[in-house]
């Protein structure tokens, strides 16, 4: 596999095969690509709500009724639907539970270096709740990092996907009681595999993109 | 190149070998996979200023005094070291721009299709501006998914990175006088290759991410 090749073959699916479904051992995959993004100071802000069964679809496209109805059959028809869902805190507990798992991981060779660590995240984490008062965002960001890893990861495993902002978050943040748990939704990732008949493909529509000399600088 | 392979192996380089340079092969690579990341509505708020050169990562490094001198060293060794920037406004030019580059791209089929388009992005982008009041958050949370859409792109092609936040943004904009052409710095990524002594690769520590079961929830 070429990365170049799989960047350009990664295609906003516009119509799934509901006939098709990802394999146990690809999802597999996915949830590993999920799981090992990267993420500033580590913080993986994150939670992943999967749908693969008629029922848990149909509680996700609650979120695609009225105005994003036309986002409803991207989900239904769907493999596999992701609801990529941000923290809506970074609290003392959660930051010790990170730093603890890392240490069981077995990333602290010493007590000064797990500490020095422990204070750069709050560091970060605290500059963007105090000072620039965008912690929401900034985690929010972190998850869409995620979103652009698992993009591409999936193309490269032949997957076809449709990232969705067309969502009523407010809507699924009720269906599946998000708030409650900590989590709010932040978008949608529909997997499975494109019909026949979508007219968004590698083979059917180009891709567009600004030239390269306008959205890049090489400095002196 | 398996992709999981790939997501295991891509390790935030903590020292850059700065005899190793990316080839002009592989930075052709690096663009394009700037280039093709997608974006919600395909809006694409980027702008990616990069320097392999001394002076060109010098000023670069003016980001990284004071504060935060620990990341200094980080753009220096570095091979290539690439400036993600936002767009500040999304204005009517910028849109009409988008447009006509997609029509020119063969995107379109008719008016009716091209119009429609232009109509949905403009909604998403207004609704960001004027109702949720977080246009710019939802830029860059854009040019976040484009770096995680980098990070594990550049790890196939088997070349480190290191993704930061710990650098002075305003510092940058002012030396790359970004704010008047009408962008603004939100990260810096550093390409190149780690040195032997990096205590922060697959071979010397073990990568730490919170267990699957933590992060991922099965709908019924």
């Amino acid at each position: 596999m070429n990365i170049i090749d799989v960047v350009n073959w990664r295609y906003s699916t516009k119509e799934f095969d509901p006939s098709k479904k990802i394999s146990a051992d690809d999802f597999s995959k996915v949830k590993t690509l999920l799981r090992m993004s990267p993420s500033s100071t580590n913080i993986q802000p994150w939670h992943f709500v999967v749908a693969d069964s008629e029922e848990g679809k149909k509680r996700i496209a609650k979120g695609t009724q009225g105005f994003y109805q036309f986002n409803e059959q991207k989900v239904m028809d769907a493999s596999h639907v992701v609801v990529f869902c941000a923290r809506t805190s970074a609290d003392e507990d959660y930051m010790l539970h990170l730093l603890e798992t890392e240490d069981k991981h077995g990333r602290y060779p010493n007590e000064d270096i797990k500490q020095m660590v422990f204070g750069a995240r709050n560091i970060f984490a605290n500059m963007h709740k105090y000072d620039y008062k965008d912690q929401q965002h900034w985690m929010e960001k972190q998850v869409y990092m995620n979103m652009g890893n698992l993009l591409l990861g999936v193309a490269a495993l032949g997957i076809d996907a449709l990232p969705m902002e067309g969502i009523d978050m407010k809507q699924i943040d009720e269906e599946l009681a998000l708030r409650e748990k900590g989590f709010t939704a932040v978008g949608v990732v529909s997997l499975g595999y494109r019909k026949e008949s979508d007219f968004n493909t590698p083979n059917t529509t180009p891709k567009s993109r600004l030239p390269e000399e306008e959205i890049i600088t090489l400095l002196k």
